[in-house]
C-alpha cells in the first residue's frame, strides 16, 4: 500500500547521521574525548554575540504575540526587504523585495525550486560530488538527476563532461561553491565559460536552463579566496543562501532564495514556488529567526578557528601521504582512501572510533568526507589514528 | 515550461493573508483602532511564562553551538520520548519513542502522510468546513480530496453522507476537531461511529484506511468539553499535535505526529514518512523550539480570555439577529451570512473596515469565518458595525 521506493528510501536512512549516532553510543562506551567525530556538519563555533544581541533586542521590544507570530509564507515584508537590500549592495544586483523567499535553510529552497522548474518534466544535472539530498529532491518529483563528472583530483568544473552530460530536456543545474564535501570553490573563469555553455545550450533547445546555486558555505572562504557571484554573468540563476554555517545556527532553519527580475519566466516561477512551499506544508519559516538572522546579515562567527583546523588538518594528513583536494572554503576536507572501497576504509577507521563519511555517498567512490567543524583538540587527538592507519595501509609517512 | 495549475495556486494565494494585508494598509489609513480584523488565526494572547522560563533555562545551561545545532530529522531523541511519555499519561496509549516524529506544527505532518499515505494511488476525504491547505496536500500529490458533508447547523458528522462518500479507493480521512472554521467538537459518539464505519469498510475494501487527527486546537475547549482521543478507539489514526495555538507559538512552527505501534503497516509508513520529510526539504524542525515546547507540554496560553471572547461575540451577534454555530472550542465563530453570498457579505462588510473570511474557502458557501483570538476591545468597538450590517440586512434587532 506504500511506495516501496519510499520506504526503502527512509529506511536507508541518512548514512552521515547514522555513523554520527554511532559516535555518540560509543562516547558513551570510550568516553567522549575517545571518539573522533568528523561525520556532521553543524558548526562547533558559537554564533556571533549579535545574534543573541538581536534577540534579546527584539525580545525587549517586540510583544511576544507578535514576535511568535505567524509571518506570511514568504517571510516578512520587512525582512525580504533587507535580504534585497543587502544582495544588491553587496553584489549591485536590482533585487525587489518580491524577489525574495525566506525559506527553512537553502534546502526549502532547493527542494521547491526542483518541484517548480521540473512540473512539466525534465531532468537535473549537478557536478560530482554533490550533497546527497539533490537526488531525493529530484526524484520524489518523478525526474532523474545527471551526475557530471568534474576534473580528477581538482574537482573543478570539466566544460567538456558538462557538454556530454547536457541534454535537450536538462531545466535545471544545481550548482555548489564552496563545495559539499569537497570544499573546492569553482574558478571564476569556469563558472562563466559554463554560463556560455548554458546561454549556447538555451538557443539550441528553445528553453531556459536555470542554475539553482546553493550557497550555504559563500561566507566560508579562507585566504581572501573569491566566491563568483553567478546571478551576475547568468541571469537564470536562482540564489539560495543560508545562515545555517556562517552564523552557526543550522538547527533554526533560516535562509532565503533570490530570483533576478529578469530571469525567464521570473513571475511563474515565483508564483508556482508559494504553491509549492505551501503544498509542502511549509507555513512560515519561524517568526523570531528569521528577524534575528535578516538583522545579523553580513556577520560571521570566528571562522578563523575553521581555518586554523583546516591548515593542521591538512597539512598532518599529506605529510602521512594521504592525498587530500586542498579545500578553499566550507568546513570539510576530502580526502582519497588508502584503499578503492571507501566504506570499507569508513568501517576500519570506525573500529579506531574515527568517523568519517564515505564519499559514495557523494556520488565521488575513493574519497571520505572529514568535517572539520569541530574543536581543535579532536583533529590533535585523531592524529595518531590517523598515523597508524596510513601506517596498516603502508603510504609514505 | 512551469506548471499552470502551481501557477495558478500561488497566484490565487492565501485569501485569510491577502484581507489580514488589506486590514494592515487601513489600519494605516484609518488607524488600528478603526480596523476589525477577524482574518487570521493568530494568537493574540502571550505564550505562558514558562515558554519563556524553559527558553532561558536553556540558553543558560546549554552550550549554543549543541542548543541551535542539527537536530535528527525526526526530532531529538528526548524530545520524542518526552511526546511519548506525555501521550501515555493522558491517554493511556502505548507510544513509543519511535512512533513520535516532530514536526514544524501539524500542517508538515499532514502534508507528508498524505504523500506517504497516497503514494501508490487512491483519494481522500475531509468533512466540510475545512482548513483550505488540505486540497493542496492532497492534489499537489496528484490525488483528490473528497468533500463530505456534515449535517446542517451543527457540522457534526453525517454517518449516512460519510458511508455515500467513502469508495474503494479511500485511503485516508482527514478530521479536525476542534474544528478550523467552525469551532466545533466531533461528539465522541459520532467518532465511535465513523470508526465502525471505516472498521467495515476497510474489511470490505480489503485495505487500512486512515485517519489523519488534525488537533492544533484539542486544548482550546471551553466548558469542559470533551475532545475524543480517536487513536484510542481507531487504531489507524495518526495524530497531530501542534504547539502553535496551545502556547501562541505558531510562528515558530513545533508539533509532532504519533503513529501508533499497532497501526496496518506502521514501519513501512514511518519510513516513508521520514523519506518524504527529507524530498520536502524539511532537514529538522527548530532545535530549539522543540525542546522549549516540549518541556511546557500540558501548559497553554490563559485561553479564559477566549471563552469571554467568545461568550460575549456569540451572545451579541445572536442577539443581534445573526445565526451562528455555537462553537465549543478553537478560537473561531462560523456565521451564517445574511445573504447567501458569503463573498458578498464579506467585500460589504471590508468598507466599514470588519475583516472576516468567506466560508467559500473552507468548502462551506453562506458562512463567515471570525477568528476570535483577538483583544477584548477589538470585539466591543466591532460590534455597531455588526449591528449597523444586521440593520441593513433587515435581521430582527
Amino acid at each position: 500500500m506504500i511506495d516501496q521506493k519510499l520506504v526503502s528510501w527512509g529506511r536507508s536512512g541518512n548514512i552521515i547521521r547514522e555513523i554520527a549516532e554511532y559516535g555518540a553510543e560509543q562516547a558513551k562506551i570510550v568516553g567522549p574525548k575517545n571518539v573522533y567525530n568528523f561525520t556532521i556538519g553543524s558548526p562547533s563555533i558559537d554564533p556571533p554575540a549579535i545574534i543573541f544581541e538581536t534577540m534579546e533586542r527584539l525580545r525587549a521590544t517586540v510583544p511576544p504575540s507578535e514576535l511568535h507570530a505567524y509571518s506570511p509564507a514568504a517571510g516578512l515584508p520587512e525582512v525580504r526587504e533587507k535580504a534585497a537590500d543587502f544582495l544588491n549592495r553587496s553584489f549591485g544586483s536590482a533585487y525587489r523585495k518580491q524577489d525574495i523567499i525566506i525559506t527553512c535553510g537553502t534546502s526549502t529552497a532547493l527542494a521547491a525550486m526542483i518541484k517548480v522548474l521540473l512540473s512539466c518534466g525534465g531532468r537535473a544535472m549537478t557536478f560530482t560530488p554533490y550533497f546527497m539530498d539533490y537526488k531525493y529532491y529530484v526524484e520524489s518529483v518523478g525526474a532523474a538527476l545527471t551526475e557530471c563528472p568534474t576534473m580528477p583530483e581538482s574537482f573543478q568544473l570539466d566544460l567538456e563532461a558538462a557538454e556530454r552530460a547536457l541534454t535537450p530536456d536538462t531545466m535545471l543545474l544545481i550548482i555548489n561553491s564552496p563545495n559539499n564535501p569537497s570544499g573546492v570553490v569553482l574558478r571564476r573563469e569556469s563558472l562563466e565559460a559554463l554560463a556560455r555553455l548554458l546561454e549556447r545550450k538555451q538557443r539550441e533547445y528553445g528553453h531556459p536552463i536555470y542554475i539553482l546555486a546553493d550557497e550555504p558555505y559563500r561566507d566560508l572562504v579562507y585566504d581572501g579566496q573569491e566566491v563568483a557571484y553567478i546571478p551576475s554573468f547568468y541571469k537564470n540563476t536562482v540564489y539560495c543562501y543560508s545562515f545555517s554555517k556562517s552564523v552557526s545556527l543550522p538547527g533554526e532553519r533560516v535562509g532565503f532564495m533570490a530570483l533576478p527580475p529578469e530571469m525567464d519566466d521570473h513571475d511563474d516561477i515565483a508564483a508556482a514556488a508559494m504553491a509549492v512551499i505551501r503544498a509542502f506544508g511549509y507555513i512560515c519559516v519561524s517568526t523570531m529567526w528569521q528577524r534575528v538572522a535578516i538583522d545579523c546579515i553580513g556577520a560571521t562567527s570566528d571562522i578563523s578557528v575553521y581555518k586554523r583546523n583546516r591548515d593542521r588538518l591538512y597539512g598532518a594528513l599529506t605529510e602521512m601521504g594521504y592525498s587530500c583536494v586542498y579545500p578553499d572554503g566550507a568546513f570539510y576536507l576530502f580526502m582519497k582512501t588508502p584503499e578503492p572501497d571507501a566504506e570499507a576504509f569508513c568501517r576500519r577507521a570506525m573500529k579506531e572510533n574515527l568517523l568519517v563519511v564515505p564519499g559514495d555517498s557523494f556520488g565521488t567512490p575513493g574519497y571520505v568526507r572529514l568535517a572539520y567543524c569541530v574543536s581543535p583538540e579532536v583533529i590533535e587527538r585523531s592524529l595518531p589514528t590517523f598515523r597508524k592507519l596510513a601506517e596498516e595501509y603502508g603510504l609514505k609517512s
